[in-house]
């Protein structure tokens, strides 16, 4: 059992910090294909489903399909010494260490036993009525905005506007896009649910400002927030649970 | 009673910032002429005078004279979203909520009821002997200095000259601006007053490099700084007490 | 007893940078051939040599040899007000003042007395058998990769490569120069010491990236490191003691 693989490391930290964004340890599938991983953070808010197919790699050795345990902000670490434009390589046999070759040194990094790490969640099967698809920059504009205000941001559509709100104590923030402001909206309905900023800030940290992201949202759904990396050889994507309106809360 | 504006998001920064510095809570004064306020710091040590003319606006409608309250710290946190370049469209009916629309975002702040902000203090009329005109930098390079060596410093004129000291426990620090280094300075009499650094550290962040800054000052007295923003459609004036020194104090 | 010097400001905040590192307050020594100190931090684990010629200077007059104390954080936080390129002028009569004039201050900082300060350390005498010449860039990164998985670094030396590694308790990296990779080495027995990251990384700062830096070792000896500043007119070269290891530490 052995992987070898190298990388331009800009794509690597890019990979990496999707994940990290929410969990500190996950198990990555490695096999023929490529490499993946779902992970849900510690609170089972949000998952995290992340691919990223062998033709990202500038080289891609596995015998047989494996599996491998390691912490997330060690490596982060670790690349945070190498400059964009370096090669990493990697190479692991019986997945017990990982060795990572970057800008002259060689790391050896302990890895996790993947058992001690948390069970892969299960996804759920959502039939989501609305799918917008926007330019990077304006969902992580949107997110920016909101947090000035609130705790809470409130994803909607109507008559394919795709509409994002925050309503705070004092103050409200509402943006409306339309057909010609969005790459594409299609909706079944007119839908709604509302978000934890805190969330949707540490996801739009990893979407590029002039990359595709699409968006499918239901009424008091979750939603799924997906794009590519690594030049469409990667893909990552987000679940976040809605938070349910209760009596007591004031609606936004 | 209803007003509506556009402005550059830069211009409008560079004015909530001005007054910001010294003061959480405005009422600001809206006229057929523009915009003004007049405020105390809370401990009534400093004052900031502004007014911003309907010219610095590249829209500007009020239709009677009103007076909104807010909280500049919360409209600064707004304004942090926008670009510089970008425009603001401001709106209020009845003045109990301001509407602001900027990069694509409708934010709704609700305002302040302006009797539960500090009365405008009264601005007192002064007989100052020296005036110093200089560049906004010097003043600004001149207080970051005397920072380094003490609390206080000494604004002092001899002779046409304009002189800045700051005298600590081991260090002092000294600085003599003559007609050449100055734009212009008049003096009927040498003064000679100490301010506290504090206070113009802050005040000195909002005077822009290239400035023209505006200084009068007496012995022992107030002294006024005043500069023009938004190109020359504005005008900021700080007024800050002086330290007045008491037989227990070091002459500095 | 006088001293008057000119010199560049850049020029003068290296040199005073790479002391205040490891020391706060100095004794300086001036003399016709220029200025030096010699100081070992607090806990005695480190020493900075430090040497500036007078050809260094623009101007350089001292009429008998002096020595003068200060505190080297009031003399950076003084420097940081001026810009690089800006030109400044010492002056000291008798060692109880020194005035500084740059960039239009004025400054006066009262000196310590030199009897007050820490004896200069003897320079212990060492013959270390390895020298390594090579470019600054190389030790700084080194030293920043070694510190993302380790406190401790071990510089080696086998058959004219030089090897750094350093081993956390769960990860290590490892970093092998050969002559190509290096500007010189000469060794004539294999070396190996270990040494404290946080002295290296304070110390690593002040090494340029592209300068030479010349490294000395022995086993289970001091290193020294030594390089230029101020246009091969200053040199620092800092000792550091090796940590020895016991019984009860894990190889690295």
């Amino acid at each position: 059992m052995s992987f070898e693989a190298k990388i331009n490391a800009g794509s690597f930290k890019d990979s990496i910090e999707s994940i990290s964004r929410l969990v500190d340890e996950i198990k990555l599938n490695i096999n023929q294909e490529g490499i993946s991983s779902v992970s849900a953070d510690p609170a089972n808010v949000a998952m995290v489903m992340f691919k990223l197919k062998k033709e990202g790699f500038e080289e891609f050795h596995v015998d047989e399909e494996m599996t491998i345990g390691f912490d997330l902000n060690r490596l982060e670490d670790i690349l945070s010494v190498a400059s964009m434009g370096d090669e990493i390589e990697m190479q692991s046999e019986e997945g017990n260490q990982l060795s990572i070759k970057v800008s002259g040194f060689d790391y050896k990094i302990s890895l996790l036993d993947p058992s001690t790490i948390q069970q892969e969640p299960k996804v759920p099967d959502l039939d989501l009525p609305a799918r917008i698809v926007l330019e990077g920059n304006k969902i992580r504009k949107a997110v920016r905005a909101s947090e000035k205000v609130s705790d809470y941001l409130v994803f909607s559509t109507k008559d394919d506007k795709f509409i994002i709100t925050a309503e705070g104590d004092n103050d409200s923030v509402k943006m409306e896009l339309d057909e010609s402001q969005l790459i594409n909206i299609e909706t079944s309905e007119d839908v709604r649910s509302i978000f934890s900023l805190d969330y949707l800030a540490d996801m739009s940290k990893s979407i590029k400002k002039a990359s595709e992201t699409k968006i499918r949202l239901g009424t008091d759904y979750p939603v799924k927030i997906n794009f590519n990396i690594v030049d469409e050889n990667g893909e990552v994507e987000y679940l976040l649970a809605p938070r349910i309106e209760s009596e007591s809360t004031t609606s936004p």
